[in-house]
């Protein structure tokens, strides 16, 4: 088998077997086959696409490539979740505990945030002391005792994807539909769950901007999950603007903290309640996702969920009083109002430049070495559909540094689009996707 | 400006500006621009395409990323002659010689042989002592007073072309027009003469198997090179047969031989007549291309072309001797005939695989660094349209090895299709090519 004869196969229009994506995937992870035939591979690909079939090969070839972790030591049934991401996006703080408190093992792998969107690791590290570096032993072992353990990923996990996806970021071959599923999909089933739940983001700070991408790619991912035997479901939510109202790490802290007391935000608690109903209906806990939602109800309402929250965080060695006192958290003291230049209604936030906003007040990476401010962050006091006043304030800052917060100042009085007219306002749930 | 950008867009159909193809090509050639970059572009141009422009400043920028020959201590009007490459093709041999006794000055820059196909250097070092390895100063000095020289590729001839044809071997992107057009009018155009004339080959044997392709390819390369100031022709020429009636080194000079004594095969002839009567008309030591081909005619009448062959040998250090009687060249011994296996009419031969079984028997290479032996080839004892007996000699092998000939008779049978139907005999000449 020659690397240049599938090349040449894929270009023409050709469908690669099962062995040769096996072949072109082993090659390319050992360095056997080079970068430029695989730029050139993948560039077919955007013209000529994939089939279902194809693109499940490519994904397990993927998966295949490096650990696939075994979760048989945990008990029950692991349901994991997976967000294609997003501004404000603080989910997995408020949606771990709740389903761990109602009997859901999370046993969880996070990054760190890059660019314009957060890391769930970045954002526990608010507790003094808390470690997402766990032993593997400590790991299954928290997950049995207290139902939930979220660790940095350490192991090897879809090596080839990693490689792949480094090649099609510099060659302008990112945004092909086939290419995106496999890359998140052979992540996810090397993760060992036995169902996953997606929350694919659409709008204008999403991935995908259109409602039709967000749900043909929630369509491929369910389907290449289905075909490898996991339970799936995908939830498509709203992306047109940051979720939630706060966009930072200790302000996200705050707000997830505040959501477990049942005093978060509507469209942040939306967006936990989908996707905790189908990871509770998946688990065996519900029947049905009704049912699902006034357990999630009820765990809020006991104090379990907070409570659980704040046992998580004194068993990765962090201090939780903060979970209790939310005073304790650390965040800036100067802040700055952005005001509306006019009278009119929110037409749209624009959240990554809310993201890029955030970053450069220190609160994100640039890159991966980057250090950053756990305690800068922006509040949105307006989000799409309200009414505002002209100088009336649009979203406040919090930051250390005069100049850095007057740059967010002008980034965030640009994001947001205010027109004469008033609009609807939009659901944040946008669509389930279930196996066909 | 980034190559990211460059690859987007025209992966989008854009058209890439003149800047940024100088951009993408200088940065290719300095190593700047890696390759994975650059095949997933020559991929995109696959699928997209370049328009003429942009295929004018391909060729410009290549041309110019080496040595741009200057050829003006040449006296005369300079027309370099270019082949898209066949089997048997040994037009040079004869052609430079005619038109150089015809005033014509020929500064030729000449390659070896590699896979199946032959090369002018190889051929002309049948003679004991020739060389092609001539400084400049001897180079101008012979063409200036005997007419003629050829030298191998010495001068570092765009070497973007060089390196981007290496890097599309690999990645299944050689078949695209206007990266072929590009690649040989880049060396064209740096080669320094003032009017090029084109033998572009359709058939089985060439690289473009149909007639309309081998017209586009030439219009293209018509239009590169008028745009750049060069006079131009094309010539289409048939390649769904070995060109003349033998094939291999010493063989294919005895032919060119014989031609220039006015006594080689009719369609060689042809071929011969229609490049050089443009080059004569271009130099203008003719009018119009009949009264070319009557000078071309007195020249192999009287001698002179075959004297200015005898003295072009010696010039460059060989022994002429065999100019005269061809028994001297070295041509294997022993033969081996190919024989119909049945009654019927030939209806085509795969010049390829002739050029392979040439290969096979020693007399071509597999690698750059084969050493190849000059006496052995194939002569066609029947060609196109004729009628053959069930076991009437097809083809005659000259070899010195008993199971090299063997393979090379199994090779050859095969290569001959013999149908029941008789067909028309085909033109040599398919087509002129001019500027529009």
């Amino acid at each position: 088998m020659r690397m240049y004869d599938l090349i040449r196969k894929k270009k023409c229009g050709g469908e690669l077997s099962s062995e040769e994506i096996r072949y072109m995937i082993n090659g390319f992870t050992d360095g056997s086959i080079p970068d430029y035939q695989m730029s050139a591979m993948t560039m077919a690909i955007c013209f000529q696409g994939m089939n279902p079939r194809e693109t499940v090969d490519l994904t397990l070839a993927m998966r295949d490539s490096g650990d696939v972790l075994d979760l048989s030591k945990i008990q029950g049934v692991k349901v994991d979740k997976h967000s294609t991401g997003g501004v404000g996006d603080k989910t997995s703080l408020a949606l771990a505990p709740i389903v761990a408190a109602l009997g859901v093992p999370v046993a969880k792998m996070s990054g760190r945030g890059l660019g314009h969107t957060g890391g769930t690791i970045d954002k526990l590290e608010c507790f003094p002391g808390f470690t997402a570096e766990l032993s593997e032993e400590t790991f299954v072992h928290n997950v049995n005792t207290i139902g939930i353990a979220i660790a940095g990923q350490t192991a090897n996990l879809a090596p080839a994807d990693k490689k792949l996806y480094a090649l099609r970021d510099v060659t302008a071959t990112v945004d092909q539909m086939s290419l995106i599923a496999s890359s998140i999909m052979s992540k996810k089933l090397a993760g060992g769950s036995n169902a996953i739940v997606l929350d694919v983001k659409t709008g204008n700070g999403a991935f995908m901007k259109e409602l039709k991408d967000s749900v043909a790619l929630a369509k491929e991912m369910v389907a290449i999950g289905t075909m490898a035997g996991k339970r799936m479901a995908a939830v498509i939510t709203d992306m047109d603007q940051p979720l939630g109202s706060v966009v930072g790490n200790s302000l996200e802290v705050i707000e997830a903290i505040e959501t477990l007391r049942g005093e978060g935000p509507s469209d942040f608690k939306e967006v936990v309640f989908a996707l905790g109903a189908q990871m509770l209906v998946f688990a065996g806990k519900a029947a049905e996702t009704a049912e699902a939602k006034s357990l999630m109800e009820s765990a809020i309402a006991d104090g379990s969920a907070l409570s659980k929250f704040a046992e998580f965080v004194r068993a990765q060695g962090g201090d939780a009083a903060a979970v209790y006192d939310t005073s304790l958290l650390p965040v800036a003291s100067q802040t700055l109002v952005v005001e509306s230049p006019r009278d009119g209604y929110v037409h749209r936030i624009l959240a990554e430049d809310v993201g890029i906003a955030c970053m450069t007040l220190g609160g994100g990476r640039e890159t991966k070495e980057s250090k950053i401010d756990l305690s800068v962050g922006i509040r949105l006091r307006k989000k799409n559909a309200d009414a505002v006043k002209r100088g009336e304030p649009l979203a406040v800052i919090y930051g250390n540094d005069a100049a850095k917060m007057e740059a967010a100042r002008a980034k965030i009085a640009g994001a947001y689009e205010i027109s004469d007219k008033p609009r609807e306002k939009e659901a944040v749930i946008r669509q389930y996707i279930f196996p066909e």
